[in-house]
């Protein structure tokens, strides 16, 4: 289906050939996933930590998440297989409504705008429903822009992290 | 300690020994604080569950996050050692920061306005701090009168749960 022998110095830009992704499964893509990741969850931490602590840390939390729920991953690729985003998304019972809910833990995209990250929550919805969730949840920063989008695709604020430094 | 010996018909109502509560550790109160909370949380569910599912739900998702951190419960008692509120924290590596954080899953008391909420978030807290961690966070709905009780104990908003309906 890709082109993936093609060595990278062959093809054309990825911005270029970014507008006619498609979103396939993302389980054989899982290091590219995490590695994109632990880039950008870094500069979302208030705390200074060392590379190692930082590496060793996130790979504790993922490792935490991974072992309760159901996961399913997708991600939108170009042409040649090449990756521009992805959502990771858990099924699990919600701890206030006692329901079956997913929780989308993560969208990325690297080309905001071209609708990705639209197609990504979509299918992110989809999968949910169909495997009989009732209700899909996000956590995001108060300050992060995201909030209106995210309120633009029909999610409503329905609680609030505080936090207190010790 | 306590005069557990005593019959309950014998002791005084316990709103009139509630004022003169202590904070003691809530490991021994387990089946007390669950039960509380499962009535509790159930008036938080907007859906409709029967009796047994809403009880199975529960129990799976309090044995899920049971299964992952390091937990420690604080109940509050009158002198003859009655429970009269509780404090489940819980320390984890936080998804966001990903430095060792506490959680506080859950904070109740059977009568507000004395002081009882208050000595269990201190207790949490003084024992978050003892065990090295660097915050400590909680959920709180968007509606709860909570959250200005919460902000004046110092916390601060930092993320917004939005979810969706499927």
């Amino acid at each position: 289906m890709f082109q993936k022998q093609k060595r990278h110095s062959e093809l054309p830009p990825i911005r270029q050939t970014a507008e006619e992704f498609t979103v396939v499964d993302g389980e054989s893509y899982l290091d590219e996933i995490f590695k994109s990741d632990m880039g950008i969850s870094r500069s979302f931490s208030r705390f200074q930590l060392s590379h190692e602590e930082y590496e060793e840390n996130y790979g504790r939390v993922i490792r935490g998440l991974l072992a309760t729920g159901k996961h399913k991953f997708f991600v939108a690729v170009d042409k040649y297989g090449r990756y521009l985003g992805h959502v990771w998304v858990c099924l699990k019972i919600d701890t206030v409504d006692f329901v079956p809910s997913a929780y989308i833990y993560d969208i990325e995209t690297l080309f905001p705008g071209i609708g990705i990250g639209s197609a990504l929550i979509e299918r992110a919805e989809e999968w949910a429903r169909k495997m009989g969730t009732m209700k899909i949840s996000l956590r995001v920063d108060v300050n992060n822009p995201a909030r209106k989008w995210y309120s633009e695709k029909g999610y409503s604020e329905r609680a609030i992290i505080m936090e207190k430094l010790l």
